[in-house]
């Protein structure tokens, strides 16, 4: 399965859960694993209590972790000005694997799945979702 | 599967390994990957070598990633005061999948599973384990 | 199935994307995920655009994180002068899941699969690499 968002980039923080949660509804997967993949250098997926504060610390860690206008190797090299979204990636990866019980994914109340796109530039990204059963002894 | 620790939150480290290694045991896995997973969004897991010194650096670092008495935007919505928990938990992330081999964990013999509970108060933390099984070819 | 890579240590990043679409083929996965596990507790396993400036920003983004040469006490401990790649690999984690579909890993025209050595000594390194079989429904 895949699914796609269309994002601004620019670090925007999108919540899949729902999307995700649809797409297992729709594979008729009911225990197992969902495994998450977003196909690129310059996203990540990770969890979040997906509030606007939560949300603002973590856009602002990361504006201190790799800010944006700092020098880029990356950038004197390919002049694309995304190195601090190359470096935000690499740090966050792009995988993330959730369990699923009785078809539904196993969240927190307050913990949501989160794509972040952090390249410079409005983006369509694809978000691969793969099913796999769980041993059942 | 899950398994429940008992925690006094404020970054408490617990090596989760022998807990794992059991419920692995009890399921009869033999060859495949066991995926953890905490659920909420206020703890991690990852693996350390478990030994006081590699566990305080780790802290260390993370209390300069996100210092606990920085000011959080989370915390000025909800006065918790658990805002740094929050983005270190998204930063670090809730999974974590190790492979299994004859019923064992395959880790480093200083590779230690960790549960790091970064709350600020004692929680029950819920990890779930789900064994999937490897493709034999 | 286990892959091994020699490394220089010293944050050596290695691409070993080729590698592990060798061993996918070998095994005759055709669709599901390729669990990746580096052993040991100073190596982890993430994704870049594997090109020598956006490695070297990343390189240069965990000497701030992590210095090799600040004041660790895993090393006042142990005296074997590598707390600096102790807690990268913690922060990093040793674990990847990729989606393969057709045999092929599903991955990004610029997004390749690092492995990064942080230890301060040449090592031989191990990949434990473990597909599972995505469901068909």
């Amino acid at each position: 399965m895949e699914v796609k968002f269309s994002t601004q980039g620019f670090n925007e923080v999108v919540d899949i859960t729902s999307a995700v949660q649809k797409a297992i509804l729709e594979s008729d997967t009911k225990d197992g694993v969902a495994h998450l993949f977003v196909i690129g250098s310059t996203a990540a997926i990770t969890t979040i209590e997906y509030e606007p504060g939560a949300v603002a610390d973590l856009k602002r860690a990361l504006d201190q972790i790799a800010p944006m206008d700092a020098v880029y190797a990356h950038n004197e090299a390919w002049g694309d000005g995304n190195g601090y979204a190359h470096l935000r990636a690499a740090l966050l990866k792009p995988d993330l694997c959730v369990p699923v019980r009785d078809g539904k994914l196993l969240l927190g109340t307050w913990q949501q799945i989160i794509l972040i796109d952090f390249d410079n530039r409005p983006r369509q990204r694809t978000v691969f979702i793969t099913m796999t059963e769980a041993i059942r002894r």
